[in-house]
């Protein structure tokens, strides 16, 4: 395999377990129970690329062809759960704790994924279209979180939460540059997922705030 | 036509029946209107065959080239408005019948649309990838039961229920099993669909508890 | 350019608009900041015709290959946010106004998008099949509505509303009747995205009742 396939597929799963993470402890805050926690974390984690590659018409979408991606979730929400499970005083009782750690792998998967939709945008013939390099992009990368918050039954972290939506734009962006000064590709990517999930956590720590036009 | 094509397309009819009858009913709660409630009965009928449509490339989903799914889900969600209208007393003061009837029901459409996923999954060149076949079977069983729910405001029943998707899943791995085994097709749908509806009827009566990790 | 693709081009920013006026508003209703107002419109008032285009296998959709719809729904929402922002005392205390003029955007747009949905069947090998035409339309039609509604947790006007799926669909019936008449498209356009328009205005200031079962 070319280092970019190894790279893509690293991707891939470190998105998939960071969204199988955030959709599993989702899950539990509604206090479902295992299967409905195993379901929540799949579904999260599989749903961005899902959406991804029915847009470029790439059906079945690899997610259905591959079982890999759905095992990974489902293991991943499964340990999620026992974790829970054994520490479920802690886990009560520490509510801003566990939201924090929610949050980071949200942001994780959001700054992976949307890399790997503006790969695969890129990879599929796209290349020129910056446009649409970015857009899938961001489409890959809040597609499973907004299904997660609507599934619990939430208002989308998207529309909810500051820089949310610009995060991943901004990061597509910085990555889709970078490609076209020739950076080697997995610096770029780095430094693309980077810039999404750095400035998820920038917004949280310094309650970044953006007008709003009325209270 | 051979005798497959008629067996899918009884079961078609009978999925769709099923779901366009959960669909009113789930309507009727949220006492919507006459168009309402064949407008939800429309769409949790149908959406479960247009997301497996879609998923394996098939454009339109049959669902729009052939107008009788829609027309047999109409007719179907505008009698339960009928018979809700004229037994409202019954209707109101016997939630617990209505809900169990519509339970009944949603297996139903579950069960069927389980097996019509699997064959779809098969007759598209995915025979070997059994995955894919019990996978797809899931999404088009549950799909229509989703959008439903996230209609009326709901978190979806299969993260809030016993035994929904798993059930799902046990009965696309006993029919895909079954084909292999050269059990005659007929035989194995039903045995396939009789296993999903058999799961949530059973967990129903029996209030199956999984674990939680907390409550 | 042909006249039909300027009147479908002209069609496709005043649905563009209508909508993105439309999610804009409901965000503003959940208080959420600029960047959710923008996102709210842009999802809004692009979801219909990516559905539309993704049913019928056009793949990516046209609002991802072409930067021109988002760029429109974006700078319609983020004048949406000035406007409320400057006046907010007006709109915070005129509720049953501001309310009427969504309800304006929502009716425009799904009057216009109807009939896009409509075209987009009949150009793409359907003309034949009416019943496709009309639920192809409607789907266009309504597909940006229900998106806006379920992010923003509210249960879809659809539901809800007097007259609204069928508004679009006889607006659908009528241009498709009137095409097989050989009346001249332009006007074709005008009446049957009229029909769609007056009937929702119409059962919204005369509040026409349909039956229920109950309340």
């Amino acid at each position: 395999m070319a280092v970019g396939e190894i790279l893509f597929m690293v991707l891939e799963i470190i998105g998939t377990i960071s969204f199988a993470v955030s959709g599993a402890m989702a899950a539990l805050e509604k206090r479902v129970d295992l299967f409905g926690v195993i379901f929540l974390g799949i579904t999260t984690a599989l749903a961005g690329g899902i959406l991804r590659d029915v847009i470029i018409g790439k059906v079945p979408p690899t997610a259905f062809a591959d079982s890999n991606y759905m095992l990974v979730a489902g293991i991943t929400a499964a340990l999620v759960f026992l974790i829970a499970f054994f520490a479920k005083d802690y886990y009560k009782n520490n509510v801003e704790v566990v939201d924090g750690i929610n949050n980071v792998f949200d942001a994780a998967g959001l700054g992976v994924f949307t890399i790997t939709g503006a790969k695969v945008a890129m990879y599929t013939g796209h290349l020129s279209n910056g446009f649409f390099v970015v857009f899938l992009g961001m489409m890959t990368g809040i597609g499973g979180g907004v299904l997660r918050d609507l599934m619990i039954g939430e208002i989308p972290l998207v529309l909810r939460k500051r820089v949310y939506a610009v995060a991943s734009i901004l990061g597509g962006i910085v990555y889709y540059q970078l490609f076209w000064h020739h950076v080697n590709d997995t610096v770029a990517t780095f430094i693309g997922a980077g810039v999404v999930f750095g400035m998820r956590m920038l917004a949280t720590i310094f309650k970044w705030n953006l007008p709003k036009a009325f209270e």
